[in-house]
């Protein structure tokens, strides 16, 4: 998505990526290898004006060798959940209870500490227990919803926000989004403080994702994507300017663009398999993005997003990839 | 842009062009050779669902070689203004008055039937004189304004029409494009009317532009052009589904997308040179679509789009354009 929307500002891409059929050699360059390949990161810079990442289990050694744009710094502090909590807190954002579970008390949510995504790597404790030095404890926080806000900084400073996004997930991956979240004129506020500080603690450039919990009209920060962000993919057709368009502007010095929603978005993962492509494209208003990936169950496929929809079109998307979800 | 267009929906494509530099080979794989080269061909359309052009001098014999869709006989009778004319009079279809210098007296334009375009191959006529067997003259018509009209038909008929949009030429090349064309209530249905019986006429399936000129509230059909359109690029983002999108759904047997516009669009061709990238970037709202070619007086290079935007924005998108146009 990323090499889709800089094609037309005439940005030319090279991928690294592990995978010999990685979806990024259909719209670039691909080097295969692994990430931290010192050849394959040689390759991969060569004559360029601007390397970024939109993984975050980049290794941090190889992210520095490259001079990443926004720094390895921001990956570095983000693969480790105890650091990144640890940097909310130092910024005085509020997070739900982290540390020991003798800080936390049960039940609480342990979670590694590095390499956990969608889920992964989580489970619910609800008697004491030994957890290992690589885990964090959280306590659990009665949230109303979970919601997301997509930054982006520009090279010299000047910060734009998307409006917040209203996130549903399901087994721990995200299912849908909605945009402009309801109800949140006080909130965008308060969820863009958060990404400010640390956007601006970080020296980040590009595109950021902070996760946050609405309680009861309190934010509390859940974690950050130094990225772009599966809850920021219905700007691609909900916002004046893309994420991904917003990122490549940001690292290559450009101005950014508005961040503005055009309407009511909606964005419903595909996740583990496809439904029929006739189908989707048969819902008016359907914006369908493949990723040209291997079907796996609890891999995110593709998404379809609509913007300004009428609510039956919505519940058909909805359920066509709930359908393909659990077949 | 039909490679982007068709990347999202797992559409990958292979493009022959003689140009070796043709910026079709970023985004896809590239036959470098000549339009009709047989072994070209062969390798263009291997492995291939269907075989499309958006270009409409394609030689005829190359196209029903590799059976393109739409058919081979929509770029036969497109290539010679004669022949089209008659094929718009058939179809009851009224025009501006055609034929010999005789036919339509002077002043007239002289036209070469074959091979024109941007204004190319056309010359004004004040004084009766000499026409050859590959020329066609024309009444000249005392038209208010140039409109167009992009429509799409599937392959089992159903057809999509956009919105009337109102062009603006600068010597004979599209300069603005503004849709949907204001006042187009009753001329949108006149138009639809004409682009329906043509592409009826043709067992056309993809997206076909017609060009009409308002006279006094009376459309004139000038030309047609059988395939994505310029003045229909502003679909893109001013459209739900852009007419590149709907040409692939069109020729893929797939079902159309929806075609109102989401809101006013302006689209501004950027011809000759392209204004600086951070100018254009830098102005709110404004959507760049750069081609990746050399520039070249008369050239056209890329276009920006805006939507619904400030005039003010707008007007400052133009005369960067038309800066580096005459630049």
């Amino acid at each position: 998505m990323l090499a889709l929307a800089g094609a037309p500002l005439g940005v030319r891409m090279r991928f690294l990526d592990p995978a010999s059929d990685a979806c990024a050699g259909d719209v670039g360059e691909l080097v295969v290898g692994a990430y931290d390949d010192p050849e394959c990161l040689e390759r991969l810079a060569a004559g360029t004006d601007v390397v970024t990442f939109e993984f975050e289990n980049v290794p941090v050694e190889a992210a520095r060798l490259v001079s990443v744009v926004p720094k390895a710094r921001a990956l570095e502090l983000g693969q480790d959940r105890l650091v990144e909590k640890e940097l909310f807190r130092r910024l005085g954002i509020e997070t739900a209870p982290f540390g020991t579970l003798g800080d936390v008390g049960v039940p609480a949510l342990v979670k590694s500490r590095r390499l956990g995504y969608d889920g992964k790597g989580q489970r619910l404790i609800d008697s004491s227990c030994e957890i290992g030095d690589d885990e964090l404890a959280e306590g659990i926080v009665p949230f109303d919803r979970e919601l997301s806000i997509v930054a982006v900084r520009g090279c010299d400073g000047p910060t734009a926000f998307y409006p917040l996004t209203e996130n549903e997930h399901r087994g721990g991956i995200l299912a849908t989004s909605r945009a402009p979240a309801t109800g949140s004129d006080v909130l965008q506020g308060e969820a863009e403080e958060i990404a400010r500080r640390l956007l601006d603690e970080l020296g980040y450039v590009g595109a950021l994702a902070v996760e946050l919990f609405d309680v009861g009209g309190r934010l509390l920060a859940n974690e950050f994507a130094p990225r772009v962000h599966n809850t920021g993919h219905w700007t691609i057709e909900g916002a004046v300017t893309s994420q991904f368009e917003n990122h490549l502007r940001a690292i290559l010095g450009a101005p950014l663009g508005a961040t503005e929603a055009v309407g009511s978005a909606v964005l419903v993962n595909l996740v583990g398999a496809v439904p029929p492509l006739e189908d989707l494209l048969a819902v008016r208003g359907a914006h369908v993005h493949l990723y040209g990936k291997e079907p796996r169950p609890g891999r995110k496929l593709g998404h379809v997003t609509l913007v300004d929809a009428d609510p039956v079109d919505i519940a058909a998307v909805t359920e066509l990839a709930a359908a393909a979800w659990s077949a």
